[in-house]
Formats: structure tokens, sequence, C-alpha cells
């Protein structure tokens, strides 16, 4: 990997859940296309591959662990990386939370916890970076969706409540924050990712690798850079994004 | 108002969320129609005109000071209603927040508190009360929704992403539990009320009333008596509902 | 059947293509409802039954043998009837045209065709009342849709670009006619329908009716009477109609 | 412009509706990509500049004048192509008719060309050229949508029915043709365009060019090749465009 293209003012692009193999994607991704990029987990020890793996290829990166959830943390690293780092341009929502179960099972800590992770920890990195980059008049924003996010299936309350709620705030945000110059967009992911977690949980799915069945985050995490490159005259709300054999 | 029809074995319909205009017609739409009716608010004090009403017409109707967004409360709520009432045959699940807000204002506290309220409360009730229903293989579960579950407008991040979610709650209700012989409804709400709320704060909007311009709480709940009746060949998920005149 | 309810000037329900069952039934359920109906197919001696049965149960009825895909037939039937019957307050667009068939074997005249009786009818048919409807001020005309037009599924390429093009049309004329006091609905039927070709054409699924997992035309025509009847501020522009255990 | 990147093969891209700013713009970007690009209009004199262009640009171009509504027409260039030329790799659709009337002035005339141009036609290329993908088991298909393929507006039945029915067809063609490796796309191009037509039409409208405020036909020509080069595990069946002030 080279750095193909120098982002000017050296530019922060943060992705926030860089724990799975797709936030890792979109941060090497941005990090080759020139931006300085910060990523997040809960516990920042376990970016060090990620963080190396892009230093290696010479591209800049920086870890945090932080718990999006927790308003006071969320701030915090806004403030830091924009205090120390750069101004965030691109801000990645990442953190994903898809457990099924069955609505008379479900519990009220889980339900709860699955909107936590999934919508209001984008609610609280969204508002904090928004508040900058309103003041810039300036940034991309772009939130990880899920076909559960259009469309509520048996045995997925909790996730499709989570994902629904996180479509109506990218929404919102894209409706207020557009004329402000600010690109709000929504991807869609609909299908199995290439993941360890899926390798492991569900092989029969995993095996459609053969034949490019499941998603590849690199993939996945071009169609991001190519939504944060768009001039504002063209911008992409919502795209989708399925592996071809993928029912729909 | 006289009760037009026998419910079998004295069924319970449950109205959550009784105080505004639209929870009160519903009520007593279903007291009319010969259902056993209990309703809901935070504190029951202020639904003794209510009941009153439904009693001096004929119905029954029964209150209770609950807070839908206690799960204890909520456990209790339902074993008092089945263990001293009766069935419960029909949810409605009434409650809303329509609070807007910049989301470069908004607090965690309200994002939160309109979630809890309008969707979190619904996961509770939901559950609690299909967790009878599925036993019985019987019942109807109506939620009411609003335009906001459909499309996140600029300023009102909270709200959509509150109804969005409370609209995924029950698709995926509907599609587990619909095999059951449990009908599980969102009506989708689209326009002023004639509230008192609506009177007071937005005078412009309730001027609409003299052509009609806004909805009457008692067709509203014409259509959740509509929903609940349906034979089971011909089940409907979906209405909206709006004035004439709104535009959409 | 006994006639509940006089209709203010014996006001006219046409039901654009009456020769299934669900045109049939929702001419009877009018009828009862006091209207007088006019129902159409292209070949009337097809409508004798249907007639003799609302005349029977003391409904009103004339058959029109009218083919809805030529624009001068349909300007002389609503000409017929606004002259010769009574005013139209009521149109009821029923034609439906469900043959899948493979994108690589379509033909051009099928595919046109599809479009020609499931779309084309419907858009002269509409603009043909709505004319007479705008100048009284007042008037109900429903569509009736399918899943087909909200999704594409594979193998049904005419018949959901029909039905897509059904329910724009649809959706247009409610938002430039509704502020006209005219009352436009789409009914989305979503299943089988409990018909002699469902019957003779797929059996299996006609085994469903056992437990009422077939669409009874009589029920379908209860939402559509609802519909007519909502007072015009709480108006439903979409209703979905589906058995108990279809999956969706 | 230089050439890119050789294609293998030399493969084609076919733009049908090329005689506008997008439509040319589209093929711009393939022959920039190295495809062998053919464009069509019914005239092909007016073509003439487009493939000078991208000829002095070093890219290949072939222009056509074909009918897109004439079925014979449509069969004879995909023959011709084939042939003559080489294999369709990458379909455009391009043909709009955006005219809009109230439905109570609608000509049946009007009302079905628009149907006949913005979707027939689509129908009559996909299907002829999706015989020869399918032979192949690879290739693309692009149709240009709109925000009336969404949204039926007041005064936009025909137009709005054509769009949707374009996109009834683009969902049941990549339901159907995506698991044999053809890569159908739906592009929702919501605003005015960069064009002579909205220059000389809207003025106003135009205007909003200033501040990006109208598509530039070249980013929306990007967004066509970033599809069409999307890795079989990725692939888009929607994307939305639209200028960052755009109401929406």
């Amino acid at each position: 990997m080279s750095v193909e293209k120098e982002v000017e003012n050296k530019k922060v692009a943060l992705v926030i859940g860089a724990g799975d193999a797709t936030g890792g994607a979109i941060a090497k991704r941005f990090a080759k296309g020139g931006y300085i990029t910060c990523v997040t987990r809960r516990h920042a020890d376990k970016l060090t591959t990620l963080v190396n793996e892009i230093k290696e290829a010479g591209g800049q990166a920086h870890a945090f662990g932080s718990d999006a959830r927790k308003e006071d943390q969320v701030i915090q690293l806004i403030e830091d990386i924009e205090n120390n780092i750069g101004e965030i341009d691109v801000l990645v929502f990442n953190i994903g939370a898809n457990v099924p179960c069955s609505i008379l099972e479900e519990t009220a800590q889980k339900y709860f916890k699955i909107w936590e992770m999934a919508c209001f920890s984008a609610f609280l990195v969204g508002r904090e970076v928004a508040k900058r980059m309103v003041q810039r008049q300036r940034g991309n924003i772009i939130f990880t969706g899920a076909t559960a996010g259009m469309r509520g299936s048996a045995y997925f309350a909790a996730f499709a409540g989570a994902k629904h709620a996180l479509r109506g705030l990218a929404q919102s945000m894209a409706r207020e924050l557009g004329p402000q110059n600010i690109h709000v967009a929504h991807v869609i992911v609909d299908g199995a990712i290439d993941t360890a977690f899926i390798e492991q949980t569900f092989p029969d799915i995993y095996a459609k690798k053969e034949q490019d069945g499941i998603l590849n985050p690199e993939h996945i995490a071009e169609n991001y850079w190519h939504i944060s490159q768009q001039p504002r005259d063209a911008w992409t709300f919502e795209i989708d994004l399925r592996p071809w054999i993928e029912k729909w």
C-alpha cells in the first residue's frame, strides 16, 4: 500500500468500531488515501495489529480505547483528536450488534444494549463530530447500516429496531447537515462479511467465500472511500452492498 | 354510546398511554365494542375522567398508574390484568414523544428518553403481552406510529430514530407472531391530531380543524377497531392516516 | 344481504374488472351499503350471475361490457353511467394480470399487455372519473395493488413493472386530488385469493384455505368499504392485506 | 482524457440515450476506462460531436441511430454491436421523459409515450442484452432512475408511473440475473442536472450551479463507472445522487 493522495491539511478519518474486519479495512482505505486514521474500540490494545499494518504500509494511524456508549468518553475522544491530531473530515460509525432472539425471550438488558451499541453510540459520536464540522462547514459522516434497518425480520426485533433507529438518525442528520456542506450517508450491508466471526460461527455461510458469496471488507471499504470523495453536487445518501448470489 | 357487541369471554383491550386524546378515543371505541378496557398512564388519577366517561356510556374500564419504561411495573401490570380482570385480547401501544431539536443541541438524556418512551416501552409491553397471547395462540397488538417512522426529517433525529425503531419492532413481531395467530399492526398517523396540546401550542395548525385539516381522535380509533376485527385471512400490517389537505 | 344504509342521492360505485372473485365481492359490499353498483368486464354476459346475486339480495347493479384499455370505450362508459344512472362516488379499479415469466423469454406483446391491463386502463378510467369528481369536489378512487408494486421479484418483471406503475399513478393522483376532496387509495393484496383460478392452477396453495391461508374476497371487500367511508380528516392512502401465515 | 485502463478483450459499453449531457458523460467515462463505447439516440447525426470528443481524447466510440421503443430496431442494434464491434459488457439505459401534467389533462398518447420511452424501451434493450450476457454469465446493466420512481408527486402521474415501472423492472432483473453474474443496478438521480434544457427552461434552478446546486453529468458518470467496477461480492443495486442543497 502506498499513499496515493495527499489530503490537504492532513485531515483525519475517524473510524468508530474498528475492531472487526470492516472497520479495519475502512481505516486502511482512508490511510491509503492520505488521511490520518484514528481508530477506536473499547480496548485500544486490540487495535495494535491494525495500527501497525497501516504504518508499515506508509500510512498514519492512531488507536484509541473508547466506549462510544459513554458520553464523557466520546466528548473526550473528539476533543483529543481535534486538539492533538487534526480536524476530523471523515467519521465512519461501524458498531453493530447483530444478536437474534425471539421477542418472547429477549431481555430488557439485551434489547437496550443492542440499541445502545448500534444507535445511541452513533448519536453521541455523530453529534460531537457534527458540532466541529458545522463550524468548518464541511465534513463526511458515514454510518454502517444493515438490511435490518430496512426490514424487521422475525427473531430480530432488537437488532432491527436498533438499525431502523440508526437509519432514522442518519436521514435526519443528512437533511439537517447537508445544506451545511456535511455529507451524511448510510451504507446498507446486506450479507455476511468475511470475518473470523462468520468463519467460526457460520461455516456453511463462510463456505460461500469460494464463489464470492460473502462480502470482502476491502470491497466494502472502497465504497466508503467512493462516497467520501463525491463532489457535493452529486452526493449519495444511501447505497446497498450485497454478494451477487445473496437472496434479497 | 351503547355497547354494540358482546365480545366473547369478556376480553380485555389494554391501551398503554391513554393520557392523550387518541389513547382515550381508542379506549372508548373498544369499550363500545364490548371489551373490558384497561387504560394506563404514569399517574392513574389523570385517567379518572376517561374511565368515568366509558362507564357512563355503559362500558367497562379500569385505570392503572404504570410507567411503561419500567420492566417491573410492566410485568406487574400485565399480571394484574390477566389475573384479576381478564385475558388481554387487544394491546394498543400509544406513547409518543415528539420533541424536535437540532442534532447539534440534542442532549443524550433527551435522545435516550424519547427512545425509552416511544420504543423501549413498546418492547416491554409488547413482549409481556405476547408471552400470554402465544400461550393462547390469539391476540392483537397495534402500535401507534408516525411519519417520522418512515422518514427522518431535519431536526427530528431523536423522534425519527425512536419511531423508526418502533416500526422495526412492529415488523419483527408481526413476522414472528403472525403465524401464531397474533395480529401485529402499525398505524402511521401523519398529521396533527385534535388535542389540547396542538390547540395551545400550534394555533395555526389547529385552525385547520374548521376544514377537517387535523385528525379527529375518534376517527383514528375507528381504524384501530377495524384492524382488530379483521379475519385472519386478510390482516393489515400497516395503514396510514392523514387529513385530506395534509402535504406528504 | 339487506341494504344497510341509504347512501344519499343514490350514488354509484363503479367496479372496473368485476370478473373475478374480488371485484364481485367488492361490488356486493357496496351494493349492500346502499350504492348503485356498476360492474364492468370485457364481456358483459359474464356479469349476469353477479348482477343477479346483487339484485336478489335487494341491491342495485348494472353490468357493462367495456374494455378498459380502450380510451373511447372508457369515455363512453363513464358518460353513460353519469348521464343515465348516477354520479360516480366510488371507483374501484381491480384489473390484474399476474403472469410470471423470465425476463429472457418475456415477449414485447405480453410485457405491453400486462402494463396496458394493470396500469394504462387504471390511468384511463381514473382520469375520466376524476374529471367528474373534481367538478363535484368529492369522490373515492381505490386501486387494487399487489406486493409486486412494492418489490420486483425474479421472473415478475412485467407484472412488477405494471404494479409499480399503478402505485406511482395512485400516489400521484392522491397528492393531486386529495386537496380537492377526492380520496385516492391503494390496497396491497399480498397473498393468494380464494378464486377458481387459484383452486385450479395452484391446488397446493388453495389447500391453505382450510387454515385461512388464502384471502377471502369478502374480507378484502370489507376493507374497500372501510376506506371509502373514512371521514376526510383521517384518510388512508395505503393498506396491506395478507393471510396470517403468509411469508413477507 | 487518456485511456486509463485496458479492459480485457475490448469490451463494449453501450449507452442507450446518449443524446443528453448525462448519457454523453457516461459514454466518455467508460471510453476513458478503456471500453469501446457505443452510443445511441434516435438520430445518429446528433451523436457526431460526442463521438468526435471521445475519439480525440483517445477513446473508441461508435454512434447508432436507433429508436429504443421499436423491438426490431433494438434486436438489430444489439446484433450489430455483438457481431461487428464486441461483447456488450456494460449496458446503460438513460432515456427519460420528465413531462409534468395534471392527471385531469394528461392525454392517453402522452401517458403511453412517457412509459414507452422511459420503461418499455428499457425492457426491450435490457432483455436483448441480458440474453447475450446470460450466455457469457457476466455483464452489467445500469438503469437511470429518478426520485419519481420512489414517490409519485402531484402532476407527475405519467412520469412517476414510468419511473416506478422502470424500478420494478430493474429490481426484478437484478433478482433474476444477479445469480447469473450479471450486475443490475438502478441509479436514482434526485435533482436538476447541468444541461442546456435546464439552463434554457429553468433559469432559476440553473442559477444554483454557482453553488454546486445542480448535478454535474461527469460526477453522475463517475458513479456509473464505480458501480460497474464493483467486485461481485459487494454489488450495489441502488444508489441515490443529489446536490448537497437539494430538499428531499
